[in-house]
């Protein structure tokens, strides 16, 4: 077994703090590689906290993985010692389903592993410990190839918050001619932003904080909403093509319908702890759907980190010590991050 | 003015009875016909009591209206007298905006006039009375051509039960290959099942009521599920394309998105007196959708009567004398009835 240090919680009651733990050893298909860079997912603190589903603990977060490769499996030929690379949501599936087939792996029908908080049940079904550490063995098929034209730290988020926003931008065909909203400008809003600029849409930020305006338009957005101010609202009613919803707190499904053109799609890839509340009419009038979409497939994921490398799309970044990570969840909770926080893992 | 006789609430708290009441003189576009069957529509009772939104009272319901054409107006070219005529749920829209030029008037941007509980907008602003009642003066634009090849009674039900649930069917393009699901055998359900099987699809009800697997293979079904029965409903977990749902009571969407494949689209057609509540997951997991979906344009009710004709595809009603519409309310309300209240009109 491999040793490997992190920072785990204990309880869904405990805050996060050292702990040492073991990765299986490297398997003729197995990745190693030595943890540089760790981004810091809104999921992470639900998860900790058991807001979603009962966690498994001690849990060590963190799907947003991106390091140096320091061993390799004898199968392994996509992968040498010294290659970038990164881990996002999933380390494994059931590769025999219809969708594993079809590279949806995120919707394995038997059920994907997730990078932690899950049990690595096609193999030999220990508990998942995520990228709060200093090393992971990961099967080769899922790990990605990063880039080295992009600053390193700023790619992390891609492989969770990017890949969430564009999977569905590109499954909908978001692109030039349509009007995208963009509802949140955290972590992942900030990146749908990007993303929708970059497919050619009309992109508007919606927001309950004026304050965000100009940091909107310095990520390329055109417009800017204050979805308080009734009169801005009024302006844009029946207005957009999609909007990508990255809120995972309770909203106001009617007021954000009303906004869509007939036959407009409003897509959540937030995950609110509490079921959304669709007014029957704010759909059925206007042939409106309310859609979700979960992260991306390996291809797409890969598809998406090579596109970013072609068009210079990082993420905005601030980053932090290991010993910081409180002080991060509370500024993250309270929305106060431009955009993502990421762990620099020399610190741990 | 021509004087009309028909059936009206007068408040929400009141029930129907015996009211006259005038409707405009035939003008230029207008076509006049005599009412010989109305369909009773669980909307009737919804609107009635108020339970969608605060009602223009006295309220004569209906709008699922066929009759025989008895005055046109100068300028009508579509129309002659003594031709069957039907309206359904609109009777007049902007004729301007995006949706009407397209022929989806019942998405009408500036708002279509709903045939009852409505005000005449864009005509002289009186209120709107329905089908329970003698004879209606509607714009030759929104009296649709009906059959004598389908038995007439049984073709009302087309004007609302009818379209609400061939349009989506339609839009989503559900057919050969297709596992549909009908949640709900009421009047809407039991005119999807015909829709669904003429259109090709694999159809399966969905249903609480054992009872009802035998009227549901009457009807063409090919599988029915009842969804109280665990193993049942296991063994159709991830299994549709689509599900079309007319329930208009609050229900469970955690449990019938799991029954879609990814990419499945639940399609809401019933509305509920209370919001829509959608797990985050049920969603995101295997990127479904909820989509809404009302009625039909006048372009699209004239093709589903055309093809109702051209397949023999009626409702299957129970025809009532205009006294008994109270015990025919109660008997829906209990889900008592296979599967369309028809009002003879000549019993008035």
């Amino acid at each position: 077994m491999i040793t490997a240090k992190g920072y785990a919680a204990q309880s869904p009651v405990t805050d996060l703090g050292p702990w040492n733990f073991e990765r299986r050893e490297v398997g003729p298909h197995d990745v190693q590689f030595d943890i540089l860079f760790c981004g810091v997912c809104h999921s992470d603190l639900h998860q900790i906290r058991n807001e979603w589903f009962p966690g498994i603990f001690p849990m060590v977060p963190g799907h947003e993985i991106v390091g140096r490769v320091v061993k390799v499996g004898s199968h392994v030929t996509k992968f040498k010692v010294g290659d970038l690379a990164g881990t996002g949501c999933l380390v494994d599936s059931c590769h025999t389903c219809d969708n594993c087939n079809h590279g949806l792996e995120q919707y394995c029908q038997n059920g994907a592993v997730l990078t932690y908080n899950s049990v690595d049940k096609y193999g030999d079904g220990s508990p998942t410990y995520g990228g709060y550490s200093n090393t992971i063995v990961v099967k080769e098929d899922f790990v990605l190839h990063i880039s080295d034209k992009l600053p390193l730290a700023a790619t992390a988020p891609l492989l969770c918050a990017g890949i969430t926003t564009y999977s569905p931008l590109r499954h909908w065909k978001v692109g030039k001619g349509h009007k995208l909203a963009v509802l949140g400008l955290g972590g992942l809003g900030h990146m749908a932003v990007k993303f929708g600029v970059a497919f050619g849409a009309e992109v508007t930020v919606l927001s309950t904080s004026p304050s965000k305006a100009a940091a909107a338009a310095k990520l390329g957005a055109h417009h800017f909403v204050v979805t308080s101010d009734a009169d801005q609202v009024a302006a844009v009613k029946g207005s957009f093509d999609f909007i990508l919803d990255t809120v995972s707190a309770e909203h106001d499904f009617g007021l954000y319908l009303s906004l869509l053109k007939t036959d407009g799609t409003h897509i959540c890839v937030g995950v609110p702890s509490s079921p959304n509340k669709i007014p029957p009419f704010a759909i059925i009038d206007g042939r409106k759907s309310v859609a979700g979409s979960s992260i991306g497939g390996l291809p797409e994921t890969q598809e998406m980190l090579d596109f970013c490398a072609e068009h210079n799309i990082v993420s905005d970044i601030e980053l932090i010590d290991m010993k910081d990570i409180h002080a991060a969840y509370e500024r993250m909770e309270r929305g106060d991050v431009r955009y993502r926080f990421v762990i620099d893992m020399a610190t741990l």
